[in-house]
């Protein structure tokens, strides 16, 4: 087995002291750029491997923070991730990603994995199938600043940075109300999600507000991928729906080409609302209209507000405090939901 | 400062030795399951952060793998991603990912941080501005074994796993000749990364064999992001191209959309190739012709291969062997490369 290189092998080959490597690889001001260019090169080229821990037990810092993503594959996660790296890169901070792809156990690994390489703390969105949140416990307990965002456990007490979903279901809801539709069905994800729970109650708020009767028929929850969202719409289509509310860009995309495949226009016979502001809804045809998350902003907001909680932290532990952050949204009307319009310029 | 809970704790607090607490917390057979479940319960009720550098220097292995990838945001990464968590699920090993944003200089600092964090092995596809790979040396010199995938360091000896990108070229240009298409333009990206040249080289091939002199004012690079592509097509509109062979699917459907909202008809007026088969492409109208990009098999290939040198490492470092794996992919016809089809059935 290699023998594993020491600080004092790289003492030795730069001809300085260990305190000297020591502070320089923590990047300590004390060394001059210049030597601890040096030494940092040194290291490099020796295949030095800093030992994290006894540095972490020292300074209780590793400079690296969790990102824990229930997805990757959308425009919204990565102008999270966006919005984190920038923060994160100005602060000095390194990323480490783990995704749950909406699986709960895997999570749960990941949860374990990221607290095990002693990370100062965690951004987390939470994976559809998540039920319990034991998971983050430990951090808690050890008081690692912990940062939720989109998918935020409702319940507990921890830091949060949210849209107000439930005025965005409401004003998508509101908008197709305005242009005439009536029968308006909405596919949506695991309503045991925040953001899902509220769309679908600002859905139904705005139904009402407008004395439409709910109709639970119209409703229907599955994993908002191509396959299963295609299923319930055609489950769907069975009430008569005129417009579509789904939660997602992309599923709004993908019912949009299935049904113009099928002959039936968009907005003239069925309007269509998505959710996100994935650029996918501006290269289709008609425009998607959709809600307008600053995914961006999440991102920087809560890598923002978690190194403001390392930073604070008191006795090695993060303060009990708990801030909540609502980031604004906005409707974006584009075709696919503007009937009236259509119809004035007698379907151009 | 908080006391770090120890096995000692974990022992003391359970009854049980601390030979059995290590075993059970190391996953060790010799652990009865129901007994190394309680065992992970207290240790994650009692926020017990596993030591990880002494476990791994008595086994040498993290069990983590580090996954670098040159961005996350489309179709293809995440296939590549889910492709590499089935391998790794089923061999137990948790995944870390570092993206580097098409940034040479964060890939070199991820790389550095996921050295440090110890895991047992890299895969790794470059980020477009990388030009060195000395970064990757302290890995090579440890004897860790790291595999590339899709962007390789072609001079460099090591594991690779790639598609035969020229033939892919190669095929893509054949096609659009076979419908008539004789002015083709090439959008791409940095010519220093293999997977661009050598689609470039197959495009090049192509021309040549069809007897089509290769016109460098029909062949642009750059980022491949909305704005850049849509400058770049702009520019080269001015040499009357009648198809577009771009490297990316997601270049494209925002190419077809601006030439088709100034009245140009795909593929009647100008035919449009991609590269990928991201989902997009077959929710546009005309539906996207592309290249078929097995992400999911690439991913489970370079993950399998890399357990594969973990598991046969000799002395503590993996074997000089390195091998090379190419996948192959598919020339996918659709609508937005069809002239021929279309003018037989008169612009339907």
């Amino acid at each position: 087995m290699e023998k594993q290189v020491t600080i004092y092998d790289l003492a030795r080959a730069l001809n300085l002291s260990t305190a000297t490597i020591s502070r320089a690889l923590d990047d300590s001001p004390l060394v001059k750029p210049k030597t601890r260019e040096k030494i940092r090169a040194m290291a490099d080229k020796m295949g030095y491997r800093q030992n994290l821990i006894a540095s972490n037990l020292r300074k209780q810092q590793s400079r690296t923070i969790g990102v824990l993503l229930h997805e990757v594959n959308s425009y919204f996660s990565t102008s999270v991730l966006a919005g984190i790296e920038k923060i994160t890169t100005r602060e000095k901070y390194d990323i480490l990603i783990a995704h749950s792809g909406e699986d709960g156990e895997r999570e749960i690994a990941n949860t374990r994995n990221l607290f095990n390489k002693r990370v100062d703390g965690l951004i987390v969105s939470l994976a559809m199938s998540t039920v319990a949140t034991d998971h983050f416990n430990p951090f808690f307990e050890q008081g690692i600043p912990v940062v939720f965002f989109d998918r935020v456990a409702k319940k507990m007490p921890c830091n949060k940075i949210v849209i107000d979903n439930f005025k965005a279901g409401y004003e998508a809801t509101t908008h197709l109300l305005q242009q005439g539709y009536r029968r308006i069905a909405h596919i949506t994800a695991s309503l045991q999600r925040n953001v899902y729970e509220d769309r679908f109650r600002g859905y139904k708020k705005a139904l009402t507000d407008h004395h439409i009767r709910f109709d639970p028929l119209l409703v229907e929850s599955c994993s908002l991928n191509r396959e299963d969202t295609l299923a319930v719409m055609h489950q769907l289509l069975k009430q008569k729906p005129d417009a579509f509310f789904i939660t997602n860009d992309f599923a709004a995309a993908v019912c949009m080409d299935e049904l113009q495949r099928s002959g039936i226009r968009i907005p003239e016979d069925i309007g269509m609302m998505g959710f996100n502001n994935d650029i996918l809804g501006s290269l289709i045809n008609p425009r998607l209209s959709t809600i307008d998350y600053p995914g961006t902003r999440m991102g920087e907001t809560a890598a923002q507000m978690l190194i403001d909680k390392i930073k604070t932290k008191k006795n090695g532990k993060a303060t009990a405090e708990h801030k909540s952050v609502i980031i604004s949204s906005t409707l974006l009307i584009r075709e696919s939901s503007v009937k009236k319009a259509r119809q004035r310029r007698g379907h151009k």
